[in-house]
């Protein structure tokens, strides 16, 4: 199956952080492909990989980045798919640097940034995109929504019948 | 015509802001609605708009706010649609309040983040996300993305001859 | 007895931070009930929970959320009760993100927000505001206050008599 | 009338910012009374006043003060009454310095923060805690919401009706 | 001997700090008493102890505080002596909070501010304050500072041999 | 007089900041001279300011400046005396650099940091240093704090009349 | 004559900042070129200037960037020639997004960072780097050091000066 | 062979963090010498080495320090040599301190300043600078610089093959 989605990252430390996309976008039945692909120590690549992703059937790209994080707003400049970025909290700063470099993109190539660490949240963007044109992921995401609406009832069950003898 | 995109923002203070988004929308020929919703105001009109939002044919919606800044949040808690935030500079905190309130969101509910005041790039943003499944509308981001780039050309040509004789 | 104060947190990860209110609200001698309500994961619960509160009884409402935290700022919205906000320190910018979603609210709808992971002072707040109508509450107050002077008295005897012979 | 809530503020140079919440209290029909005291310049005056609160018949503080903003809480240390404190943006850190000094207080001494020069809000908070014992004041609390809301909604027709012709 | 400089601090969990002042002081000389009073649950204490400090021979009071850390700058308001102020990081800011509680006082009430955790730096200025008085201490001044210079040249010397054979 | 406190900064663009602390000396009557000297550019004159400073008869050194702010810092490692910093808000940064910059000095070296452009707050502290072996001076120290409660009882005054008929 | 320096800058509104680049240069007799590059408008532009710069004969890049400012981070990316980030305070965070997000360059590629605002600065760095290898440079470098402090004497004389009849 | 690089660190503690410059500079094949010189601790030590780096025949300094960290800024003031900045993240405040202290230096006097406790960036950016005159050094820079792309390549493929049987 083609692709929808392209997770990359600035580097293999960032994997574990991002795996989380892969797993999220898994569960919601959306194909994506992953890899590793710098700004700064591979910018051919990432030119090569941003400028073709959307001939390539691409639909989105998340990037995830710590410290200078050029790697979403770079892919976001040679593309026009949406470009989701995961700020990455790699250096002491704690994603506070990764965060302001995502997100204050100028006016003309946004990036769009959800929480530091988060690429869980990355992924069902993702598929929130996605979904603009795709009814059947679309009920996915109701599902999914109605389960996190379930596993909090069920702790709240379990909170108030603490006390009960 | 159909709204594609809802704007909404938290109070009439944030509209100088805002209108650039449904001007950009306007330029790629992305049709919208705009209106004020006030998370802390008016609750009720705002758990109405989002919750209807996909069956009103909303693909989109735009949320723009300050401070607290908890409109592009709760909008994301009541739909599947993506929700893409807006934090807007409205108090001496300069929008970096806003900011990690819209963008530190929990997994499970993401909000697609702009920079602060940027509504032209939350408009951009829209019209990617809708076009991953609108091939015309990419057509017309692939023209924008080009203007983008002539009129740096232009200015750069404008700076090199200002030294001619 | 009927609950005079609410205690919610946003996820069962906060209630190791937010149970302290719950000990010193026992200390106290004030009735409260306690949950999960999610403002992003449940909002209805959260509509219901907050619409009703007065009606059931409740006088405050203590929020605790981490992250983007807009538990306090909704309940705060949907009730005329007072909501005291504790943020909590559950994200790599160790509860600033919190405390400036909490704290920054718009005009007319505050919430009282007290320090980072603080969730006993939340409770004796809660306290205060009861016993701006109740004179034996009042007494149990200015009796915690008396403990917490002689605390300090006893700590500092023994720091001064640490160097006699 | 006695007053049931007490205004103070460090410097005379907080008065246009405090004003707006005696004009609050006076719209909500709350008793107050207003007055300079100077944490670091009346320490003395300060002892007096929070001490003698509770007898004199207050039943709540507002505090403002900027900077170092030692007043709210050294008032809350001197009185069982509730303390709101309202940070004021004074210096070159824009209320950043006042937040922290008034919202971090140790375990047992609450202050009540609300929004940077959010007066306003402090005096609604007062509001609701002595409504907590005072049905006829929560009435008017659920007016005053309900025009914060009807405010909204009159905004949101006028945006709406713009461009109609 | 009569104490020249008094030690306090708001809690006993800032002793493991606050002994580096005693240490120093004792190195460099100079007597000293240390105590355990907190400006929120000891406000008669602190008041007490600045006030009579000056009779009771004291020259220099060291303030450590954490968080909101107002115990400097209340006995600085009660006090012509001067007043030195050590931010203790004892909360999640990591001291953030206390250096700003402690630096930003208002015109005619100053905090000599030392850098965070720094109670070692503590000692030395109030030696240095009492030594404006005192030649002989001065000259240990002297002595203490040759010192710190002689051990980064025996440091120097051994990072320099290392490679040598 | 030979001046007992020495005022430097690094630029005259910080004088009409640092004024403020000649004008409260005089008022306090207190000897001082004035002068500027640069860290980065003027090395050597501070080199040599710093080390005579205590042979030429001064007591405590001033040093005011903005930024990287080193002036402070360099001269306390060049002199025994007490050195008062006071962090000039010159940049974009607000203060906030040189607050760091002044205030997080290393163990063994001091700086006595004020509030963010208070060169008042360093001459009353100037004093305070000095008075701790100069009585006449630390009477003339308590009138002023006087001077501080009698004009904040004035204003007071002048609030609560106000709305006397 | 072949320009040493390139001066890029992502838009023509950081004009106004990065003259003073040009100016200091031809002070210090350093041939430049200067150009608008954008790394996100004109990503293919800023790959052919940075990869041919060093054929063209440039030895230092210079780049100034606002916001998520990721100029001169891909510059360096593309070329082993050293490359000056000048942070552009063009956003309401005052250039502290820019500066984060030209510094924290991961390791392998990095930008000399200057102060934030600091075109001056960048050519100074610049002309001392092909001074390394340039006596004649260093010489000029030399003299304008020395003018600096010149510079600062004549005003310390001015100030010193002022009081005299 | 003569040193082109001198490292210098204000600490002992400073040497884990600085060895990687050492490392980095080996590995390009530039010489360098290594020692602790201390602004605060040994002025006169810094001055010296400062002022005669150029006559030793020195290109680049590269000085790490933590805190107020004016080591870099001090020695850029004493020599027309470049000198690199290396934060150290040495206190609560995770080398926000240092590299404020060290990046915003005033107009005249630029420090070149890389990412926090990045001392291979110091490493390289002196290479780069001695490059600019030293093309079989620049010519090693570029196999560095592919190296680091090769590395980069060869974990993608890592991580792309995973996946397969």
């Amino acid at each position: 199956m083609t692709a929808l989605v392209g997770i990359i990252m600035g580097s293999d430390s960032d994997l574990p952080t991002m795996r989380a996309a892969a797993t999220m976008l898994d569960e919601l039945g959306v194909s994506f492909e992953i890899d590793i692909v710098s700004a700064h120590r591979t910018p051919d690549k990432l030119h090569e990989y941003a400028s073709s992703a959307e001939a390539r059937g691409l639909r989105v790209i998340i990037a995830g980045a710590g410290g200078a994080a050029h790697l979403p707003g770079m892919a976001a400049a040679l593309t026009v798919l949406p470009v989701i970025g995961v700020p990455i909290g790699a250096t002491r700063l704690e994603g506070m640097d990764a965060l302001l470099s995502i997100v204050q993109m100028p006016a003309g190539v946004p990036v769009a940034t959800v929480a530091i660490d988060n690429a869980t949240n990355a992924a069902i963007l993702a598929a929130q995109m996605i979904a603009t044109g795709d009814p059947a992921l679309r009920e996915r995401l109701h599902r999914y929504k109605l389960g996190l609406r379930d596993k909090v009832v069920e702790k709240s069950l379990a909170l108030r019948s603490e006390g009960s003898p």
